[in-house]
């Protein structure tokens, strides 16, 4: 078999075998396949696309290129979510413990932001002492004793993905949907996992901006994993403004733990709740949703979710009174509020620009190499649909360098549009794939 | 300006501009953009085409990342004829000679076969002591004295071509009309002519195989060479059977003498004569085509082209008596014929499938690196429409090593067909584009 042959195939829309994909996925990640012939398969596969059956190849052939933790001694289901990425998208905090709480391992490989997206591990890594980087038997360690690891993405787990992630990165070929699917479904089902529920985030704020793009990405990342024997579904829920109050890392960690004493935004208890019960759903511990809701909704009553989440916090480093003592989280030196120039009610919050607001402000990364700023960031005080008088706060910016306030502030005023007239309301929950 | 975003405008069909081609370019060359990213750019080229500013500024900027030859100190036109390449095509040693003799002066930079194509230079180097690999200092001098000059691509000439190729070799974007055609102009262009006569061919044989695919091909080189104010016209000539007799290096040669000599097969006379004519006319020595046939005639008939080829063939270190004694050109060992199965008269000659055979019995290149016999190959003593009768040869082999002679009858039994009633004879040239 040779490699030019594969790119020729797919090049001239010819369907892959099996064996070509791995040969391929083999081949690039032992370095005998040289990148020069990776872009011009990975261009082609832009503009050719892959069936399904190759996109589970692909994911398949990904995932055998590194370990596949197999955690089938852990004596209960093991579930994971995994969300496209959005503004203020803080759910796995909140979930994970939940669903720890209810008896399910939740063994999450997060990621880090990019943009105006944030990132579970940046995160986490705002609690003083958190580790992240746990070895894969430091992992399983915790695991086994909280039901529950929260840990980057380890040089053991797919290593054909991060080679091919940073290709294509640099030959314009990331926006293609079997790319994209199949390598975070690659990622997540080496994690052990038996089911995974899937939150692809729709609109503005989103990597996919319309709900058919979503529902195809959403689409392909089922197939893939039950292509690969998974309990998987998905959810395409709102991204057209940010979820919850809070953007930027320390801020978004103390609103988590708001959320998990009973205190938080609707929309993020709401759907970090949904998004738990699927995971003991899908995970079998429960004979349908309704049956999950109640008993998440009893882990977060119970403060079961709190303490399993101040637990793993403590096993992995971290300084566990931050949830009973705010001020042990970074705090930025400055508050800034934004104020309202009328009456009305908020018609819209321009996600992305938001997002793009905070990472201005250092919450964020403008490139992979960038440094952030744990304690900066903003929060919302009004969602769209909210009543506002003029010169009320809109937000407050949390800021520790002044240089880009100018331009965030900018941004905001024009993301942030009042009307007489709300809109009505759109829903949390665009579908679900199940 | 970033390569990745050049490569996405292009994946993107957004038009290129001559800055970000020639950045490209350049950049590629000496190396400070990577094989990933040119593979990249290949293929979205592949897909998305290029306009026909882009296919010029595209030629243009390969042909300026190596020498472009000044010839302005030669007193008289300077003009050159590019074949895309066939079976028994040969008119450059025939035309090359004769339009010298009329004048024009000749700077022949030429290329080596591969696959079931021959190359100029491996029919030179069939002459004992030919020397192909003139320096640009050597071949200036051999031009000023003969007015011609046949060598092989030099490392000063285009480097940009040399690795771009390599690179689309292996990653299935040879296929590419504009970066076929830019490939071939940025090297002819970089000769120094002011003129030059494409001898695109088409069918069976060719690397077009329809005619409007051929006719696409010279377009777009024609439309490169004028885009860089060169006198540049098209024949789009037939290669569904082979062109003369012979196929084969040193064969080919003699076959070229005889031609010389005014005692050549008809159709490789007149495409020779025709392409030297339109060597004259676009090089400006002649009014009209009609005088230019006039002229070019005059040379074949008084000898002059023939001595213009010992000339040119002593001049750079061959034996010149090859045009007097042919026992002096390499020969095969051992004549096998191949006979007619029946009577009637030749409907098929399979073009691609001579050369095939010719190649596997030595007289062409599997891959790049394969070695060549120059004695080999085939001369066939029947065209299409000729009469034939049952057991009288259709052509004879010339071989060294039977090896693979089984496989070469083979293919050329299945390859000749021989029926009751003859087509209507194929025109030589298809079109003409001036």
């Amino acid at each position: 078999m040779r490699a030019v042959d594969v790119i020729q195939r797919k090049r001239d829309g010819l369907e892959l075998s099996r064996e070509e994909i791995s040969f391929f996925v083999e081949g690039y990640t032992r370095g005998r396949i040289p990148d020069y012939q990776a872009s011009a398969l990975a261009m082609a596969i832009f503009f050719k696309g892959m069936t399904a059956g190759e996109t589970v190849g692909l994911a398949e052939a990904m995932m055998g290129t590194g370990e596949v933790l197999d955690l089938s001694d852990l004596p209960g289901p093991k579930a994971d979510k995994h969300s496209t990425g959005g503004v203020g998208d803080k759910t796995s905090l909140i979930l994970a413990p939940l669903a720890a709480a209810c008896g399910v391992y939740v063994p999450m490989i997060s990621g880090r932001g990019l943009g105006h997206t944030g990132g579970t591990l940046d995160k986490l890594e705002s609690i003083p002492g958190f580790r992240v980087n746990l070895s894969l038997t430091e992992f399983r360690a915790v695991l086994r004793k909280a039901r529950l690891g929260l840990i980057g993405q380890t040089p053991e787990i797919a290593p054909a993905d991060r080679k091919l992630y940073a290709l294509r990165d640099v030959t314009a070929t990331v926006e293609s949907l079997p790319l994209i699917a199949a390598s975070i479904m690659s990622k997540k089902m080496a994690e052990g996992i038996d089911a995974l529920i899937l939150d692809v985030k729709t609109g503005d704020g989103a990597f996919m901006k319309t709900l058919p793009e979503s529902k195809g990405l959403a689409e392909t990342m089922v197939a893939i994993g039950r292509g690969l024997g998974k309990k998987v579904a998905a959810l395409i829920t709102d991204m057209e403004q940010p979820l919850g109050h809070a953007v930027g890392n320390a801020l978004e960690v103390a609103e988590c733990v708001e959320t998990l004493k009973g205190r938080g935004p609707k929309d993020l208890e709401s759907l970090s709740l949904e998004l738990a019960g699927w995971m003991l759903t899908l995970g079998g511990l429960v004979p349908t949703m309704e049956a999950a809701r109640a008993r998440v909704r009893d882990a977060l009553g119970s403060g079961a979710g709190l303490r399993k989440f101040q637990e793993i916090v403590e096993l992995q480093g971290g300084d566990p009174r931050v949830c009973d003592d705010g001020s042990r989280l970074p705090r930025a030196r400055e508050q800034v509020d934004l104020k309202a120039e009328a009456d009305g009610r908020v018609v819209r919050i321009g996600c992305r620009a938001v997002g793009h607001a905070a990472m201005l402000l250092g919450a964020g990364r403008e490139t992979v190499d960038s440094a952030i700023d744990p304690a900066v960031g903003l929060v919302l005080h009004k969602k769209v649909g909210d009543l506002v008088i003029k010169d009320e706060p809109l937000l407050t910016l949390h800021v520790n360098d002044r240089g880009r306030l100018d331009e965030a502030q900018h941004r905001l005023r024009e993301a942030i549009r009042v009307a007489p007239e709300a809109p009505p309301r759109a829903p949390l929950i665009h579908a679900v794939l199940d």
